[in-house]
């Protein structure tokens, strides 16, 4: 059975989502919500906002009511059935985020046992054959067959086939039926 | 670079000592110190008291003053200079200690970087060229070449190479000075 390993955030997850709403309600900006799904936040925000940002991203309770994506947990579990499926979060810089994310997943995708939970910094320790990530890093860091899941920040990369909603991984991986 | 992965419980933290101590002093037992050393406490231990036991280390606050093991941080420091250094924990089964495994390895191996920090359950996610681990099942699970470091649930093994200390990791692979 092939391997295929799910990243959480803006894949799982719709992290975005969440940031743009706090962005959005509590920063007093500007910024219109069309302009805060455009690119990066990294490249829309001040140094100081990113900096609240990423505060509250590690604040115990941020990860809790984030949106799964739309048609991830069907498509998730019809792939469970065809491939060994497992999850890799990059959330070692989030460290106070560790039992909110684990709890997430139980509570969202009971389905997928402990064992195939993996909490990492560098990607290029996941020995898989296939990683659908958002970040281009870590599929440039992985060995694998890495598949980019549209997200503001990653539009304009073209160096990986590339999905744009759980019904793009369904075509791409699950059998006509 | 290579790359060279540890093990955190009785590998870098002398996990199994702290057991010992609990159940010496909390469990009202009749075995002794050398009992308690000479085989896993699994096979030691009733029922019941594995699962006091589970319980014990699934509390926040756990692993908090577990010792390092003796030469791990100097070793370790020495072998960062010759390998890329990752460290990986079979801790998804204890999600309440995720952060405190995460301090105690930033307090005790400052020089590790997050990033090179994996915390997962199965280990045959791991991409590395070498792993340092404890548990047979984890090595069998590795695709890389496995070695077992010396522990009393593992005594009787004779499937992988094998080190008791870690001097007898510095001198495997560390180059003759």
């Amino acid at each position: 059975m092939l391997r295929l390993t799910l990243d959480v955030d803006d894949v799982l997850a719709d992290t975005h989502e969440k940031l743009v709403n706090i962005v959005l309600n509590d920063f007093g900006t500007t910024l219109t919500e069309k302009e805060l799904y455009s690119r990066a936040l990294r490249e829309l925000l001040h140094p100081k906002q990113l900096t609240k940002l990423h505060r509250i991203i590690n604040t115990p309770g941020f990860f809790t009511d984030i949106n799964v994506k739309k048609g991830a947990v069907e498509t998730v579990y019809k792939l469970s059935k065809f491939y060994e499926i497992y999850i890799a979060t990059a959330c070692m810089e989030f460290p106070n985020s560790f039992k909110d994310k684990f709890d997430w997943l139980h509570k969202n995708f009971p389905f997928i046992p402990w064992t195939n939970i993996v909490f990492c910094g560098y990607k290029s320790i996941i020995n898989s054959d296939y990683l659908i990530d958002d970040h281009v890093r870590n599929l440039v860091a992985f060995k694998g067959e890495g598949i980019l899941f549209s997200a503001p920040h990653n539009l304009n990369d073209h160096t990986f086939r590339r999905v744009s909603s759980w019904n793009d991984v369904s075509e791409l991986f699950l059998p006509i039926v």
